[in-house]
């Protein structure tokens, strides 16, 4: 039995909302159970210097916690001057899990800017973070090729992420807070819509795991991104919608 | 005639939204208009150096907005290693006018930390915050008795605040962002619960003004906060609207 | 009867000395009894990226004050990698005050760079600062007039500043480091040579203040800045007194 | 055919050099095809403040790159004040891993300090860090035990690690940095004793890639990974060899 | 002939005087030409960490330049969040050489802090740091000793320095900041009462020096420090004199 | 008797591996017997912005030591985000040095990059590094003018250092780490080839120490650097040694 009653297969609600504030070009509020996440995607008529006259554009991402989604406080990285370690590495994972959905050169060079704000954390922020950040970003592009910025659909595959985790010998989807701070096996898992697999991280720092829990992990993943592949077309306009092929 | 339609002495709509967040002891999102601040009173059982056994607490503040929070993204202070210099002279104004309304004596040799985060802003986002930074205080206060960790109530006064401007000649009430950039003179009035003054911030970038236009651009704050003062108790409990007496 | 035996509406002794270091454009020392600040206005033939390519100007201010300058000597902001948060603000205080001076077209596209060092603190260092500040730029712009870069005298109106408060129950004038410390309302009045308000900040930690107070510090404010113009005109030569209208 | 003339299934050759350094505890130098890494593991007899008092141990890593150990020269982070983020994400993944293949509580109260300095990087520096980690890390504690300090054997398993990856259609193991960079799929396996994981990381930025593909990576890794469990024993004393069982 | 008239072996004029600024235990300003120090010695009842509980104290200096000091405008550290080099070199030697003046173990467990802040420099601000120092630090043990903080007299020698060079082909004494930007070889030379060495560095980066000229700028430099011990004497009391022996 | 047996003017051993790692252009490991530095000379063909467009080249040196080079593990810069101030003071001196054996006209409008990594310190690393320093300068000259990119020869001088020291009342040569510990005077000496003095750093924090012992530690620095310039020589290759003259 599980720490809110779910089955071990079972997901928390999943809820986005459209345009949760006004200015970014794409803006969704993702909801997973406890966990809230703004996630914004911004467009920037610059590329970054690698990228300088090479006519493809970039897509990355930052990610940060309020001081206040936490149930202890925690403080803000201009306290300290440091990119807190665990952002930093989660940050890049976005970064890379959404150009991974997307064509630079169909973008043209221009940047589109992720920023994932978490002003509730109840486990599982990273991984919502990009399942929002794909609808922001979708929705980001299908107002830029009707401004006719971009010509051509740079969109090349819906992109989705769980997290997965064996906590007291069970495998189980979604953790919460609570049970991925009991986890021996603490997995994330982000796919294409073909199942394909974008990345895969599992991490087991209290005892090691078998390749065949590893397989039961990815298992049961894909059966959760194909429950938040729907939740994520459920609020995309018809228009969005065809982008996706 | 104002930008969106309002009449010179007519603030915008608020909107307090109790336990916006669920971690925080106190944590509301305040809305004015298209301006939403988060803001939450976290609770520290420890007091800066300057307060050690001094059996007395502290109330401090700080204040962020979020990348997407303007039509054009801001980028993150740990970027550039620096707090922003419009945030650090902000939040010191929260925390100056939210001890105002406190009795440090009797709230104990503890911190209540406001962070205030402005998730979509629209002009008037430090009085927003201040405004909503009450009552999220109040909130943890009234639980920190319950709890019985304070035991007398250290409630003053209510406190409010709002901004004020003269734009093309005319003194008016709570500038949206596009006013505020063409403002003459830009005020921000934090009063007590008394209509004593808490702060008064009046300046002049663009030609200065009058006494009489203080005056003038003080009535209609007094006015205006009257309203503030309203919807501040609008959204607090019986046990919180005891202690403001 | 105050700290140092002065009435309440008397300022302590105000000595601007002309010329105090030699390098920059502008530069003053200006004593406020005991309170001490090497003030220099340096020029800059560029602006900051927002004025680039405008025609127009920029005047602005960095604060700070020696380790020595306080009782308790005070650490460097390097030490701590952070710009102190009071010099933050007090910074951008004297930046607005002394832009409102001058009519920033007529400048040129040039940044004045004024420097305010505090090299003793007993109060009112930074209308003291603003007060010496204006002075040190007239200097600066009438050389620059000489040399005919600026061909449009852009003064606009003389500024000085006086702090104020509320000690033991009585408003007085120009408050020294062990009044402030006592101070229950702590005022600081910048004023163009119209007595027309540049900026007016007035803050109560201890304690809110009446409106009615207000005009009471308004008043005796006024009266002291009519003294500090004189003091400024004092030591100005006729070409750059002929700027002031 | 690869860029060296390898199989496809061929790992470099691994040489790892005993006391490379003579200060710190346990110190290897580890060398893979032409990637080198100075590895060292010292004893700090104090543990991070979430662990004080717990009487258990940590063991924490830092890595790094020399300016010169890349084709490019890097500059130094101190340069940017920014940890840079690969480094970040490296040495946290790096800790986990070494973590993995100890008993916390059996090491006592007392940190174990990873430094991972890359001399000379041509692809797989994390692995041949994480490999070399483990070995600096036996030294050591074999000492701990010695001196007495470390009363029973905190070693749970052998732990090493290999990048693999998909280039140009083809699976293959321990990548040089000519292939890391046109590689589809970029995959770092981490095993312990029993070919269970610790951690696994598989990362597409160019194009997805299919569950049978991680399969088949991870067959390749595991048996990569029996041969780099080979090149530890064979530099480990016969004192050290019996911690592993 | 030199660059303002003087002879090869003339030092500038030099004058310090007393008491600059009100708050640190000694201080002065020291004028050398046109190069202008305030010098500060404040007491803080700390040690270091290397120096916790040994009973003995320490002596540290900080050396900074106003922005303003220098013919062209530098900016602060803080903008740049780095301790300029050439100040951390310069303030790492002021520190070594009055160290050298005084007896640590007689100072008893406190630190003096030196804080050289240079106003205007014009060449040799780092040896006239250095000289000013002397005096202040005297001025500050002899104000510890009358409050019996200090028992027994800590001061071990007279310590002055001077700056050297080779400019033209010739060797002169005290050079301006014009003749520093001309020379060849650029030496500081700093010695104790009975003109032993308490450190020399002399640096050659346009072409290097002999041994014989080493020999002859060590002279004229041991002949302008007797100057400058007399330059410190003069502004000595009574009391202090008497601790110099 | 020395700590490790050898005469008071007797060098330790010194290796000098050449090409320790391969990217750099210039790259060597400097052994003096337990102190161990890679020295790499890098290429940038740009130029700080000073040297702009003047034709002219430059060299700069960064110095740093691994967290584990020394007896007490000590921590990254990065770590306090600040620069060792014992390394910026180091860094500068090797510029210094380096740049005097060679003519910066002659190099062309490009940077030559220096980096000392100091692996394993047994005193003397900064006079290591510069030894090493001009090895690894010599080899990137070599090969810049191979390529055609330096047209003529740019070495004025060989370059060479070496620690000096009093130690128990004894003047000797080359300290290792224990006797820098206890030396009252401490001397760093470099020499150009015709024993012309490039820069002599001589300090004395433990007592002061007279002219002749200056003179006495030259002429032992002299002749231990002669032997410095032996084994620069034997490593370098006939065309190396050409630019020598």
């Amino acid at each position: 039995m599980r720490t809110d009653g779910r089955s071990l297969n079972e997901t928390r609600k999943v809820k986005i909302t459209r345009d949760f504030t006004k200015y970014a070009k794409g803006s969704i509020l993702i909801e997973t159970g406890e966990t809230k996440v703004i996630v914004t995607a911004s467009v920037d008529e610059k590329v970054p210097p690698f990228k300088k006259d090479s006519g493809t554009g970039w897509i990355t991402a930052e990610y940060s916690m309020l001081p206040s989604a936490t149930a202890e406080r925690n403080s803000r990285d201009i306290q300290k001057l440091k990119l807190n370690g665990r952002s930093a590495e989660i940050q890049r994972l976005i970064g890379r899990c959404i150009r991974a959905g997307f064509d630079m050169d169909k973008i043209g060079e221009r940047t589109i800017q992720i920023d994932c704000d978490v002003i509730q954390a109840d486990g599982g922020t990273r991984t919502a973070s990009i399942t929002g950040a794909f609808v922001a970003t979708v929705i980001a592009i299908a107002k830029l090729m009707d401004e006719g910025l971009i010509k051509e659909n740079p969109v090349k595959s819906q992109i989705a992420a769980v997290s997965l985790g064996k906590v007291g010998g069970e495998i189980m989807t979604d953790l919460c807070y609570e049970e991925d701070c009991r986890a021996d096996v603490d997995m994330n898992l982000i796919l294409d819509g073909d199942e394909n697999i974008v990345e895969i991280q599992g991490a087991a720092e209290h005892g090691t795991y078998k390749k065949a829990e590893l397989d039961a992990l990815f298992e049961l993943g894909a059966a959760s991104i194909r429950k938040l592949f729907e939740a994520q077309r459920a609020v995309m306009t018809e228009n969005e919608l065809s982008l996706l092929k």
